[in-house]
């Protein structure tokens, strides 16, 4: 059992800022108090203990509160990704069974007709019934659930326990140190593990948040120069932005601002030197939704001298490759309390770990120093501007038009997005790159759109007919 | 499962300084591979896993060196206090049942002869024997052991588990802060609860331990005056010398220092103002070996508003008073991670906590933002210089003596000590003073012979015949 942390938090530092949004602030125990008289309007909608709700909402204080009031409430929040197509949400509430689907009013429009749809404003309008809100909070307890493709194509909803979270907020503050005059500079979405890994240390470690709907590079550059925030997550496409503006700005990282924790894969060298001559320290880090954000992490010392790597793992996790006989490189396995325990439906006999480790599909290895570098993200996982696709996810959804026979997808370098899809048909008649980018554009977000379609005679396959991607990105090379 | 803390932290920062004693320092990676020898030493002695050994010894690296060797052959630690009597001694060892007494050679003298006794020399003489050392170590191994008097005079086994310590320095750091730059000032005896948890936060945190054998005011004045560390365990008397030495020497604190954590009774506010003034933050703390160190603390922005205050419990903790209807004073419990979950010896079948509450024996309150006021430690406690001395412990022997009849003791205010236990006695026939305090410095340890005796016709007692210890103060004072 943990104490609830809302709770505990808004009784130990009653009056710290909790989060700050454009020119307003709120402090815990502000925050503390509505997420009560929301729990109590859940109440009402008999939205509690164990109930479970998906949320969809732009990352402003209106959700911060309502996440507040859903752990208040003990619901298990799926937390959906308003990039998403209407078809890829309505699979993961449907997959979830969830009770109900908290939605902000400007966000209806990307969701299909659904009973279960509670618009804000009318949970806002419900009234109030009082109830005993828990005191401690079970560890085991799945506080939120998030989708990430699986290989086969079908995403899984997986469960961060709150044992998984906190854990995950102790390990990074024993890795990043904590100071009690610390803001998080949170441009990234809430409902990725990336923020919402932000609100858990917020509470655990009573700091401050300090939040934009949608990042503003003019702004987040300011803030970093006066030193407005200390600590920040970025992909390397949102530190590129940054610093252009700093340099543009003529001006260094303010001494306060202490580390910006970099995901989504490794920071181009130039960027680092860049960062390096602005006083803006960098840490590498690798992570993913079933590790509850961080599992390793590159000290900004180590940057310069392990360049491409993600570090070490973080205090209490454990990582291990599973490679051959005689060779190093191999599958990324990681132990530790920080990996999700299960996986909810149609995944939800699925194991998430064989002997306690996670296989994480990742490929990578360990140098002499156990420095980790992940050498193949998931194989063959794109990453366009910080999102995961998942080629197969596209691929199955190519193949169930009724003239392609055969699909490969894969990704290719690009300038502003780091990569974007590419496509490769095996059709049965002609057909046009337009026909198929529009088809995909009626079923999937736009970023998993295809940005090119490639019409081929065959696929490049291995002896046992697998699809081997790797040889589609050699293709597109040449 | 938890990764073995000291093979982790070698392998995550090998090169930073772990220790440093006088004019030498060793990295984690230079204590983890001489302790490694010292496991194999200690191998060839069939001293591993789950062994239990007592371990008497200076606070000197060998010690050090000798804590990590034991948890890296993962024995069980009783850590001895060299401050006690033979007797003492001899008691917790039986009650122990330990494998083996791990004893530096200038503290042989401590001790009765012993079969089970190894000294440092011999133990380094050893030969080496290579086994596989533990790469995970177990939550609910009871990695320490340390005695404390209960109120029946029978010194208590308190089991500290790898999770009770690890808990109690997460939740310590959420509170404090922690930074890469951190150095803690550690003059505090190791064998104690508040400086073994030292080395558990310099193990989880990557932080530098400052060694010092014994307590120096000059020089640990000096060391905070020129921020070569950063925090610091006091007790109130040691406090006061420290503030002494500042302000003779006219300097203030070096901004490096971020806070003095006070433990074993309020600060006086005459320190608190001194502090102030040399900018030296002070933060009080209420723990004890039951909860493995802190459970609550006062914030130093708090501690001039809550004069005398124990300050909030830690985050992951809990304190609840067990008051009577209408009253809100009352016994003072516990709950959370950091608390033992078992006795060893005399005591192993009685439970610790009731309903995960664990009763400290304690009397307070909690104001009403919840701050908590420890109103009598333990009821009749006495502490003197920072050593808890337990009444009925004394009062035990005393009644051993042929001549006594009854026997009560309690504490008495003392300028330099905080407190000093005085005696009671009901005597048979007439005796001196001299005659009860030579009976007693034969049997304890010297801090807790009655330094006056008063012999009396009648002990004050209850309805039920309690002796009631509080009216013995009160006879004091008149």
């Amino acid at each position: 059992m943990q104490p609830n942390w809302i709770k505990q938090r808004a009784y130990l530092t009653p009056n710290r800022v909790a989060l700050s949004f454009h020119d307003e602030q709120w402090t815990f125990n502000e925050l503390y108090l509505q997420s009560v008289r929301l729990a109590y309007k859940l109440n009402t909608l008999r939205l509690t203990n164990g109930k479970r709700v998906a949320i969809l909402a732009p990352s402003t204080p209106p959700l911060i509160e309502l996440l507040y009031a859903c752990m208040q409430a003990q619901c298990e929040m799926v937390l959906l990704n308003g990039r998403l197509a209407k078809q890829e949400l309505s699979y993961q509430v449907d997959d979830a069974e969830v009770d109900a689907i908290l939605v902000a009013d400007e966000e209806l429009v990307k969701l299909p007709d659904d009973d279960r749809i509670i618009p804000f404003s009318k949970l806002y309008k419900t009234t109030e019934s009082e109830y005993d809100i828990a005191a401690q909070w079970n560890e085991d307890f799945a506080l939120t659930i998030m989708y990430t493709s699986g290989t086969t194509g079908f995403p899984k909803g997986v469960c961060q326990t709150v044992s998984n979270h906190s854990s995950s907020a102790i390990s990074s503050a024993l890795n990043l140190g904590i100071s009690e005059k610390d803001t998080w500079l949170c441009t990234v979405p809430i409902f990725h593990i990336s923020g919402f890994s932000i609100v858990v240390r917020s509470l655990l470690y009573g700091m401050k948040i300090r939040l934009y709907e949608k990042f503003d590079a003019k702004k987040c550059a300011q803030e970093i120069m006066e030193g407005t925030v200390t600590k920040m997550s970025v992909v390397s496409v949102i530190l590129e932005n940054i610093l252009s503006e700093m340099e543009q700005a003529g001006k260094k990282a303010h001494p306060n601002f202490t580390i910006a924790l970099a995901g989504g894969g490794p920071v181009p060298i130039d960027y680092l030197k860049r960062s390096e001559e602005l006083d803006l320290r960098v840490a590498q880090t690798y992570g993913m939704t079933e590790t509850s954000s961080q599992t390793a992490t590159l000290a900004n010392e180590d940057a310069m001298t392990h360049i491409g790597s993600a570090g070490k793992p973080l205090f209490f996790n454990e990582i291990k490759i599973d490679a051959k006989d005689g060779e190093c490189i191999g599958e990324i396995l990681i132990r530790g309390p920080h990996v999700t325990p299960k996986y909810i439906g149609r995944f939800k006999d699925k194991p998430t770990t064989s002997n306690g480790w996670l296989h994480t599909g990742d490929v990578g290895y360990l140098d002499e120093q156990g420095y980790l570098f992940v050498v193949d993200r998931r194989s063959d996982l794109i990453i366009s501007g910080g999102e995961n696709i998942y080629p197969a996810e596209i691929e199955n959804l190519l193949l169930g038009h009724p003239n392609v026979k055969e699909a490969g997808v894969c990704g290719m370098e690009h300038d502003k997005w780091g990569q974007v899809p590419v496509a490769f048909i095996v059709a049965k008649e002609q057909m046009t790159e337009q026909e198929i980018i529009g088809f995909c554009t009626q079923h999937l977000a736009n970023y998993k759109v295809p940005k090119h379609v490639h019409f081929v005679r065959h696929l490049p396959r291995s002896g046992s007919n697998k699809l081997l991607r790797r040889k589609l990105m050699q293709l597109l090379e040449e």
